[in-house]
């Protein structure tokens, strides 16, 4: 399928449809609208329409859209049709937290890798994985085909940590750390820095 | 000051700028231009200088912005020059990571009080604060004037945890709970969900 180029906005709400549209099939609901969409996700219907046309004519008319159908079409737009395996490094306290989101990732997306710098805790579990020394980074990032990188490690450490996924061939990196990554230009960055959600959340007080 | 409605993206990226921007104050830089923020922050500086430009003519040419001028301004458009008071529900593997933020939230913005429903938890302390019952909650608020809501609770916890923080009066909320909410107009959800972060960073794999 060709895909246009779209914007990153758009790129942040096609999850939040696929969330939703994946509870509607679990519970056989076969069709849509962008009204209920719209209503449900606190979205203007008109904005989840024009959303949703940039990868085609989903909808019909008075009918809307037809869930498994658009569900099929939005993952295949994420590449969840692939298969994506995810590697955590940071096996603290955040670290377990998000290993634990293991079990509402489906769509062929997994974390299945752990590491730490701390010699203590290699060889621990956490999630059902082994926590790795980071030597062993690379040659697993190549073994099991991994392609994001999460980093959950203090600021301080997160940079080496961004360093040693990109030199690993890690081309995503979801970075929790509260620090600006410095990365080459075909790595995509993305912050999940809970004290700039905070202050973004703030304006709208 | 009056400050025009800005688009939700511009909102995004002022925390972003805001962290380099405290960096540089801290290591005594007295002035930054749009290109050395654009490299930092990997953007383009024609979108830094729009997105500036929404509050004022703050740059000058050929010197580029006065760093604590434009600290102090982002602030007071973010509303951190006032004091803001968050809570947090959920102390289990989640929360104590998010509590360990505290030490990265400056600004007049901290995490003042933990809840969880479970009973073992009550009384403990996780980042110097004391788990207190959810029965506690609407008084909390009240006496701490608290205006921010982080829920990081299970999936399905989370809807009856928003509903209880309505109730108290809180109207920003921070999800990390990976289910929509259903909120009123007038309260604003941030979702911080790992699996919809990862899933939009698979569109750029």
């Amino acid at each position: 399928m060709k895909v246009p180029k779209i914007s990153e906005a758009v790129v942040k709400r096609l999850p939040v449809y696929l969330r939703y549209l994946n509870n509607l099939k679990a519970m056989n609901v076969r069709t849509v609208s962008s009204q209920q969409l719209g209503e449900a996700l606190d979205l203007n219907p008109a904005q989840i329409r024009k959303d949703l046309a940039c990868f085609g004519e989903f909808g019909r008319k008075g009918i809307g859209y037809e869930v498994n159908y658009l569900v099929e079409k939005i993952k295949s737009i994420l590449k969840l049709d692939q298969q994506i395996n995810v590697l955590l490094v940071g096996a603290g306290n955040l670290g377990h937290a998000i290993s634990n989101y293991n079990a509402y990732l489906k769509d062929n997306m997994k974390i299945i890798a752990v590491f730490d710098a701390d010699p203590n805790k290699i060889g621990k579990k956490i999630a059902n994985l082994t926590i790795q020394p980071l030597s062993e980074l690379k040659e697993t990032v190549k073994e099991k085909s991994i392609r994001i990188g999460i980093i959950a490690v203090p600021a301080e450490a997160a940079q080496s940590v961004a360093d040693c996924l990109v030199d690993a061939g890690i081309t995503g990196i979801l970075n929790f750390a509260p620090t600006n990554l410095r990365m080459p230009e075909d790595v995509r960055v993305h912050d999940a820095d809970v004290t700039m959600e905070l202050h973004s959340l703030a304006y709208y007080l």
